[in-house]
């Protein structure tokens, strides 16, 4: 399969490109760095990215931030960004990217599990991730021509608790959590949340 | 106990309204008619509104349209137009509402059974629906003074499908979906969502 990546050049893409680029070719897409980049809160930046990458079987999206922050510090510009990054952004690689998605093919995004097991601090993150899930559970009754739809649903990443100072083992390794992305590819499953906790 | 009903000329806010009038003060505000006027996609607008009405023990918010249309033909401004009316509108609700409830008292949202359970042409209601319950169940961990924030999840109501020439019969009537807004309003709950099928 020829498998696109967004967001490869981050903590979970890379571990799903080096997963996926044993069995597949993968295709690395990055924001600022890498030979394909894509700036995912401009749809013209995903069409220009899907036209110039070409046919893909598959395509898994990384990418997009959301706002962290206590409720009473959440600004009007916090939610709009992380509206427009990790949630439309994702939303907009299913609208665009599905063009370029063979038949029978399959789009992979990614929420959380703040979705549905908030902390203090992911009221936005917790919104979005939700949103993202319910886009999915809706999207993959309309995909033309058999494209699936899925999102995986990662916890907290090791690397990600030990960069921030924390205890890895509270976490789960990107390169497990990989795992789930790699089923949402090659399994037959659509509009579903694929929890990666159930992949370990 | 003194009651704000935002969009209390709706279908399901005049029922909600109506509900817990027999025991309560019920503030009726509506977007374009009635003695108080919301605009929920703007924030001046809702920090205004509780200005002028000062305290109340409850805030219930009924009001926020989202575009129900293919997938192929939304636009970037369905999209745009669901997350400010809908998703931020009642966000907001929280976010500003929260000054004026009293200590204790509760804010109430709505979603929809489209959050889960969704159909051809709900791929923005969804994500909105969705997004709504992800953000209530984050900014319960945070709202101060015992404030407690649910959302109502109410299915097809049969007023509604009437007017779309359907049977009504496949819906709730709003009087019947009205009893979820009022559990949440002088139960015990905080974080969640109430799918007004179980009140029925």
């Amino acid at each position: 399969m020829r498998i696109l990546v967004i967001g490869a050049t981050g903590t979970i893409g890379s571990a799903v490109a080096n997963l996926l680029a044993g069995e597949h070719e993968v295709v690395r897409v990055g924001h600022t760095r890498g030979e394909y980049r894509v700036d995912i809160t401009s749809p013209d930046s995903i069409r220009e990215l899907i036209d110039r990458v070409g046919q893909a079987d598959a395509i898994v999206g990384c990418a997009g931030p959301a706002a962290f922050r206590p409720l009473t510090e959440l600004t009007d510009a916090d939610f709009e960004f992380s509206f427009r990054n990790k949630l439309m952004g994702q939303v907009n690689l299913v609208r665009f990217g599905a063009a370029g998605v063979a038949d029978g093919g399959s789009i992979t995004l990614t929420s959380g599990v703040l979705a549905r097991e908030p902390m203090p601090g992911s009221a936005a993150v917790s919104l979005v991730n939700a949103g993202l899930e319910g886009f999915v559970r809706a999207a993959a009754l309309e995909l033309p021509r058999g494209i699936r739809v899925n999102v995986v649903s990662p916890p907290w990443v090791s690397e990600t608790l030990q960069r921030m100072g924390q205890d890895p083992a509270g976490g789960l390794p990107a390169a497990v959590v990989a795992r789930a992305y790699r089923e949402s590819v090659i399994g037959d499953r659509t509009g579903q949340v694929l929890d990666a906790r159930d992949f370990a």
